[in-house]
């Protein structure tokens, strides 16, 4: 089994996207591999249930120009070039799995809460991208134990 | 954020071990820490639903006794000594996360069948374990295309 060539680093683009961007790093690092960034833009609609009362698409295209460079911006300081930096439209759990999958990256490395309970039926994007994901996922502990708190 | 220092490799002693127990070897590699190896026994009157026609006592201690020997062949391929081998009675998922946070580990290696559709309904032990984990999770990827197929 060869080692990790190509890590696919999937963010949300808050602080601790930080955090898992260390982990990622420290296995780039060791391994040598190469760096990939993905960042999924869920569609207003989608979140909303496709059922919205107003058109959102202004709304929708701020949310894009900020997305974008907020992902070049947090890609520069990881210096991943533009080539490797993924913006995508969609679900993140399916986008972030098919992101990696095109670009052959052979471990994922996505940011997890740790929920579970109430917060675990609500699902997490985590546990979306471990069901069915092709290759190795590393779930990176983020955020101030949910787990004891709910 | 320091690296990796302690990993608990866990395993169900099945073959795919075998290439959990190579990532993790990997990572011991990569940041000369330490490796534990986790494994547990589901009590036959917990997997069937505590409502069992008979004594299973005696097959519940033969599947111990094979299962310590088992534990101990596969940890010695490791070099992974004694005190750091863990047999544990219980539900796998929470065994796991519990050995983990008793042995100070920072990541819990688990391998990870990549199930979906009807699979992901009836749960898998990677899945559990990322939830409500306090250290990070890395999944590894066994088993052949099960996502593909179901």
């Amino acid at each position: 089994m060869s080692k990790y060539q190509k890590i696919m680093l999937a963010v949300d683009l808050t602080e601790e996207s930080l955090k898992v961007a260390e982990r990622a790093t420290q296995l780039v690092n060791a391994f040598d591999a190469e760096l990939h960034v993905v960042h999924v833009i869920e569609p207003l609609s989608l979140a909303y249930g496709g059922d919205v009362p107003m058109d959102l698409s202004t709304v929708q295209e701020q949310i894009q120009d900020q997305a974008a460079a907020h992902l070049q911006e947090f890609s520069a300081t990881l210096n991943v070039p533009e080539t490797h930096q993924h913006l995508i439209f969609g679900r993140p759990e399916s986008e972030i799995q098919r992101t990696a999958e095109e670009a052959g990256a052979d471990i994922i490395v996505v940011g997890s809460h740790g929920r579970h309970g109430l917060a675990l039926l609500l699902g997490s994007t985590a546990n979306g991208v471990l069901h069915g994901a092709s290759c190795d996922v590393l779930a990176v502990r983020v955020g101030h134990d949910d787990s004891e708190s709910t």
